[in-house]
């Protein structure tokens, strides 16, 4: 049985490779094969000085003044718009602030705000959690309101939509499995039936060409600190169609989002355009962090990402089965290249044990309850040589059985 | 007519001065005076390397595995146990996380919650802005409640606590005058009627000693980029008392405030405590300036940063009264020093132009709308002689009247 490609022929394929200088622009620890991007991006080698100038200068040196000199406040809609390019999005549509979770629940009260009379919120039942969290969060404050969960409440989420749903709430890349779903198509669905979407990008932003404005999209979130490589925890980013802006409300009307924020006025009265999906004070240091990470991204080509993506993920699967399949992995996520994201799921009754050994020896993926090694590719700094040596790792793991040594025994995990 | 203390005598304030030692700690550009770390506190010198440990060490090497190695997943409640301690919060009931403006739409609705059947909050019209629009916000979303204002519904604040609020809203130190609010005789009326207190610690958390279990508050929310130093737009804090929090609500219930939450279960479960007033992921990089900002309070005695406090803003207000006292200012703060926080602010017919004018020549307060302007007085970086310094710069500029020159005019102002 073949082994699959070879050094030599992954070799090959790192030369060819127009995205091969970028991983240069990366700090990246030796000995690490990092297929965790999809959970937490690395640093890119700017980010240091930036943190420094911003600390050292713009805080240290110009105090309170830097809120105007140094563009402090205008940062989230600066940083946007540099995002919206890389979504499909126009400008004057995207912010970034806050959390992914704070902002779906704007988006989904917005969205049923803009429906009247229509009392049902629709998503997936493995959806990221978060997702279902935060809607729970809204419909207790919206009585009278439901949510129908695709998986449980019926097999599909087209089946669910009907003239009674105010908003689809969807991931566009399932955060276990990988799965890519048709954004346009689902979409046009719930627009047919006279339903908004609210679209999750977290795993997406970055990893794929997406088109909000193309696909008429209403309403999007995601998080940065994933593909885009923003730094832990950085905030999160919401979308608005321009259509939907004036008519929008949410009830995270905080000081940022008025429209004259420094008339201290007693009254509410919401800023222009995107402005308003503004809420508090947004965390500077880790803002400008995202800036220099997002300094990256104007290089790029997100055709070639995606190109390259797809081989990357296609050549870990086909070494997988080659090498591994003998042990009892089965592929949780899709196997055409076209209908996944950037990661690769696999099943194992081990799975736990078995991603523990694997980080021990510097493969870094990330374990998801109850049986998924989940492995991210992220074509900016991962080579071709990498996914071989990681199934290298792996092929060892397993026929050794060191996944089965005491210190890998499975216990609380937060990963 | 007395022009007031002079430099040598100042020189002995500073000299007697049991903080004098903190100041170098911080690390303050030369030439400026800097009376708007109520606003913005400065970097402290150790917030650099702490900055770079997390950028290069933490994020760049560690990666995903800092969440649990360099425990960046209980930075929240680690912190909040330290702000707890100067708050007077026992251990257990301090999260730092998201907004202010998010902790009080938190804050509110749970709150609201757990006073079933009534129907009014009540707050300042003169509080900060936005826990006002949060109050709108949470209203919005709570069909048959409405918001009563003192100032506009009634004088006092006091004459609108009746059977029918449920939360009292309001600030601990204004954010315009410095008026401190009497903590512990507005929560006992509260509570004598029935209702709950939101306590705005904005303004007072590091500039006085605050009792908030002594108190027996209710819940409590405030910044730390003020006068904690914890960096531009550093995350918000929220306190609940203890025991409230089982039975406590809050309608943003996002992934981080789930009891399991690495267990990516589909449906909500509040977490246990503090914690399920979690909401998503935080700003990683922004929490670490702050944890190293909280290293200096561990030091200081809060009884003596408000004697000094009061020495600092008594001095401020005899020296302008004496030296500047013929040129249309008048004192918008309490003249006796109990009664206020630590900051003063004066009333003038042409703040905006001086204020810019004093900040031209080193002098940093800010301006508020329409005619205050407002000095933030710090007792761990500032000594006597700034506060004779401040003060002998305001009288050049009005017997000059340099602020007349063009390059002061008004217009749109973001400070």
């Amino acid at each position: 049985m073949s082994r699959g490609p070879d050094r030599v022929s992954v070799d090959a394929m790192d030369d060819a490779d127009p995205l091969r200088s970028m991983r240069d622009r990366f700090s990246l620890p030796e000995g690490i094969i990092y297929l965790d991007g999809n959970s937490l991006g690395p640093a890119s080698r700017s980010v240091f000085r930036e943190l420094e100038l911003a600390a050292k200068q713009e805080w240290g040196e110009g105090l309170i003044r830097s809120w105007n000199a140094a563009g402090w406040f205008d940062l989230p809609v600066e940083l946007g718009d540099r995002i919206g390019r890389l979504i499909g999005a126009a400008p004057g549509q995207t912010v970034v602030c806050d959390t992914t979770s704070i902002n779906i629940y704007k988006a989904l009260h917005a969205a049923m705000g803009l429906r009247p009379g229509r009392s049902t919120i629709v998503a997936e039942n493995d959806s990221f959690p978060t997702d279902l969290y935060m809607a729970e969060g809204v419909i207790s404050t919206l009585p009278g309101t439901r949510l129908l969960l695709e998986g449980v409440d019926a097999p599909t989420i087209e089946e669910l939509i009907d003239e009674g749903v105010g908003v689809v709430l969807i991931n566009h890349v399932n955060y276990r499995s990988g799965r890519l779903c048709d954004m346009a198509a689902l979409t046009r669905k719930a627009h047919d039936a006279g339903a908004l979407v609210v679209w999750d990008l977290c795993h997406s932003a970055g990893a794929l060409p997406v088109d909000l404005d193309g696909a008429d999209v209403d309403f999007a979130v995601g998080c940065t600190y994933k593909y885009l490589n923003g730094g832990p925890g950085a905030p999160a980013f919401i979308y608005i169609a321009e259509r939907h802006q004036a008519d929008a409300r949410q009830p995270l009307s905080g000081w940022w989002g008025h429209a004259r924020p420094f008339a201290f006025e007693p009254r509410f009265d919401a800023g222009v355009g995107i402005r308003k999906f503004q809420c508090g004070t947004q965390p500077i240091l880790s803002l400008r962090a995202l800036k220099a990470a997002l300094d990256i991204w104007e290089e790029v080509d997100m055709e070639e990402v995606r190109e390259k993506s797809i081989k990357l993920t296609d050549l870990f699967i086909r070494l997988v089965e080659a090498r591994c399949g003998s042990f009892g992995f089965s592929l949780e996520s899709p196997r055409e290249g076209a209908e996944r994201g950037s990661q690769v799921s696999f099943a194992h009754d081990h799975a736990y044990q078995i991603m523990q050994a694997l980080i021990a020896r510097g493969v870094i993926g990330d374990f998801r309850a109850p049986s998924t090694l989940r492995f991210g590719f992220t074509p900016l700094y991962l080579r071709y040589r990498d996914v071989l040596h990681a199934v290298e790792v792996l092929e060892e793991v397993l026929r050794t059985e060191a996944w089965k040594e005491e210190r890998f025994t499975i216990r609380a995990a937060v990963t």
